[in-house]
C-alpha cells in the first residue's frame, strides 16, 4: 500500500478501533499494519496533536505485558460481584444502579484493575506472623472486596456528579441523570455509597474504613475547591493541584494503600502503594485535562473544551498564563463572556502550557514507577509480572488519546 | 374570664407559643390559663380538628418528666461537637453544612435527645465482665458519638430530600436547596455522610458500622417505594408502613440498638432498643402523615397536604380508601388532575381515615413504651428517670400539633 494511502487510512485505523492504542507496537500488531511502511509509524504519534498525545519512543515492545489480561479472570468475577450486589430489594433501585455496571460505559474498570494488580504485585514473605497466618484465600477476598468498594465510590460519585454538572452526556452515552432524572441518580449515588459502607465494615479493618471515609470526604471538598471564586486560587497551580489530589488521585491512591494494609504490610510498603496510586491519579487527570483541548467530542464521549466551557482552568491554562497574563481576566470571569473560551484556547495552543502539562504528568508517571520499583523483593514470578503491568499502565496513563 | 372569651383565646395561646403543647397539663401550666375554666379544657382538643390531634386525658400531671431537660447539658455539647465537625479545611463547604446546624432549624434534635435518653436508660449491671470493664467515660464517649452521627445522616438525608423534592421551603425557612443551589446542597449531603462514615470508624465496631450503613441503604429504599407506580402497591397499607420504616423508623431504630451494643448490652437488650426506636419512629411519621391533613402551614412550617401534592398516598388515605373506592382512581394517577387533591381531601375528612390512623399511631407509641417497660430492672435513679422520659415521649409524639 503506498504511504500516501497509509497516510490517510492510519488516522481512520486508529480512531476506529478500540483495541489499537497509539503505540507504534499496537500499530505494528494491527491486521492492516502488514504492509505499513515503518517510516510512516511517527506519524500516528503527530499526524493530528488534537487527537492523539505523543508517542513514547523508548518503549521496549518485546518487555511490555498486557495489564488488564493479567487480572481478566478476576475482573470477570468482580463484574458478576458488582452487578449482583446491585441487585437490592427495590427493583427500580436496583435497575438504576446497574445502569453503569451493566451497559460497558464503565468496561475499562481502571481502578479495580490497578487494586489487583496491587494485590498481587506486593506478594512476598510477610514480615509479622499474624500477617503471615492470613491464609491467600481471605487476603484474596479481602482485596476483591475493596476492589468492588473503590468502584462503587467511583461510580456513586460520577453520579451526583452528573446530577452536579447538569451534563447531557458521559462518555459518549446519555447520562443516567439525562435519561432517569436527577431524583434517581442522588438516589442511585446514595445507594452505592450505602452498599459500599456495608462491604467495608464486613472488612473489619477500621484504618481501612478511616481511609476509605476520608476519600469520600476528599472527593466532595475536591469538587467544591472547583468552584472557588478566589481570583489568586484559582490561577494557582498549588492549589489546582490539591484539588485534582482530592477529587481524582485520592480515590486510588488510599485503596492502594488499604490494599497494602489488608494485606498485612508495614507502613512503609503502604506508604510505596499509597505513593503510586498519587502519583498515577495525577497523571491521568493531567493528562485528561490536556485530551479536553487536543481531543475531539467523537475520541472522548464527551465535549471538548468542557473544562473550559464550565469556567475551570486546568493546568494547561495555568501554565499558559505565565506568557500570557491577559487569561487572567478570562479565567476570574470563568470564561463566561462571549468568545472567552475560543480566546483562551488560541492562548493555550500558542503557549507552551499543553507541552509543560504533558510533562508534568510524564514526571508524576514516572514516580509512580520508582515507587513500584522500590517495592521489597519478591520471588513470586507473578508479583513481578504485576509490577510490571503496574509500571506499564505509568506509561498507557500518559500515552492514552481518549 | 368568661368561657366565650376563653373560647376564642385558647386556640391562639396554643399556636402562638412554642413551649406549650397540646395537653391539658401544658394548658394548665400556661401563665394566662389561672383562670381558664377546666370544662373547656377539652376544647383545645376538639376545637379545630385541622389544627390538633385529640388531647390524651389520661396523662397523669404529677409524674411527668421533662425529657429533653434530663440531658439538656449533654445536648449542648453536642451541638458543639456538631458545629466544630463540620468545620472542614473548605469554608465554603463547612458554611453548607453548618447551614442545617446553626440554624436552629434541627433546634430539636430529636434523634439525639433520645440516643441520650436510651444511654442512660440502659445503666444496669452488664453480664458479661469484658463489657462491665469498659469505663463509663469510653461508653458515654462512644454514646455521644454514634448520636452525632446519627444526626449527621439524618441533616445529609434532609439535604439530599430537598433536592429530590424540589422543595421550597422545609420546616419554614428556605431550604438550603433553594438558597445555595443543588450543587451544595448535593455536595453538603455528601460531606455529612463522609463524616458520619469517618466518625462510625472510630467507634470501631464493626456490628454498629454495619447496623448505620444500612440505615443509609433503607433511606434511600424509602425514597424511591414511595414513587413506585405499581397501583397495587402504592395503595397497600403494608408496603406503606415498610416504606415508612425505611424512611422514617430504621435510623432511629438501629441507632438505639447500637446504644445497646456498644454498651455492650445482650441481644435481648438491643432487640428491646430495637423495637422502642422502631415504635417511637413509626408513630412519629403516621403522626406527621395526619398532620399533613390536619395541621396549616403556619403550624407546620410547610405547605399543608404536602402529600398529596406530591402524589403520595399516607396511612389517611389508605385507610379512607377501605370506605370510598372512588379514591383508588385518584392514587392511581397521583392526585395530578385539577380538583384531585381537593377531592381527596373531603373524603379523608369524610372518612375515619385520620381517625384509624390515630389509633395506629397510638398503638405504636404504646408498643414503644411496651419496650421500655420490659428493660432489665436498674438501681440507678438517673436511669429510671430516663426511662420515665423514654415513655413520656411516645406520649408526646402522638399528642404533638407539629
Amino acid at each position: 500500500m503506498a504511504a500516501t494511502v497509509w497516510r490517510r487510512a492510519l488516522p481512520r485505523i486508529l480512531s476506529l478501533s478500540p483495541t489499537i492504542t497509539a503505540t507504534p507496537a499496537a500499530i505494528q500488531s494491527h491486521p492492516w499494519a502488514a504492509d505499513c511502511p515503518r517510516k510512516l509509524l511517527p506519524l500516528a504519534a503527530r499526524w493530528d496533536s488534537r487527537r492523539f498525545v505523543q508517542l513514547e519512543p523508548k518503549i521496549d515492545v518485546d518487555n511490555k505485558v498486557d495489564p488488564f489480561g493479567l487480572v481478566a479472570e478476576e475482573m470477570a468475577q468482580l463484574g458478576r460481584r458488582l452487578r449482583d450486589m446491585v441487585a437490592a430489594e427495590v427493583p427500580k433501585l436496583a435497575s438504576a444502579a446497574e445502569y453503569f455496571f451493566k451497559l460497558g460505559v464503565e468496561g475499562k474498570r481502571f481502578r479495580p484493575m490497578v487494586l489487583l494488580l496491587m494485590s498481587s504485585s506486593l506478594t512476598m514473605v510477610l514480615p509479622s506472623a499474624a500477617a503471615a497466618a492470613a491464609t491467600s484465600d481471605e487476603k484474596n477476598w479481602r482485596h476483591h472486596k475493596l476492589a468492588e468498594i473503590t468502584e462503587m465510590i467511583h461510580v456513586a460519585s460520577l453520579l451526583h456528579d452528573d446530577v452536579l454538572d447538569h451534563a447531557d452526556t458521559r462518555r459518549g452515552i446519555a447520562s443516567l441523570n439525562f435519561i432517569m432524572g436527577n431524583k434517581l441518580a442522588v438516589l442511585a449515588g446514595d445507594f452505592l455509597l450505602a452498599r459500599a459502607a456495608f462491604s467495608l465494615s464486613t472488612l473489619q479493618n477500621d484504618e481501612v474504613v478511616g481511609l476509605m471515609s476520608k476519600v469520600l470526604e476528599h472527593l466532595v471538598a475536591g469538587e467544591v475547591m472547583q468552584w472557588t471564586v478566589d481570583a489568586e486560587k484559582s490561577s494557582s497551580m498549588d492549589y489546582y493541584l490539591q484539588k485534582t489530589f482530592y477529587k481524582t488521585a485520592s480515590l486510588i491512591a488510599n485503596s492502594c494503600k488499604c490494599i497494602a494494609i489488608l494485606a498485612g504490610h508495614p507502613k512503609e510498603v503502604a506508604a510505596l502503594a499509597f505513593d503510586y496510586g498519587r502519583h498515577l491519579g495525577l497523571a491521568y487527570q493531567l493528562v485528561d485535562d490536556l485530551l479536553d483541548f487536543t481531543g475531539t467530542k467523537a475520541s472522548l464521549g464527551k465535549p471538548a473544551l468542557s473544562d473550559l466551557r464550565e469556567g475551570i482552568a486546568t493546568a494547561p491554562v495555568l501554565y499558559a498564563l505565565e506568557e500570557h497574563p491577559a487569561l487572567q481576566e478570562l479565567i476570574d470571569r470563568k470564561f463566561k463572556d462571549p468568545g472567552d473560551v475560543d480566546s483562551a484556547l488560541k492562548m493555550v495552543l500558542a503557549s507552551s502550557g499543553i507541552r509543560k502539562t504533558k510533562e508534568l504528568a510524564r514526571e508524576h508517571a514516572s514516580k509512580a514507577a520508582d515507587a513500584v520499583a522500590a517495592f521489597p523483593p519478591t520471588a513470586s514470578d507473578k508479583a513481578s509480572l504485576c509490577r510490571r503491568a503496574l509500571t506499564e499502565l505509568t506509561e498507557q496513563v500518559i500515552t492514552r488519546s481518549k
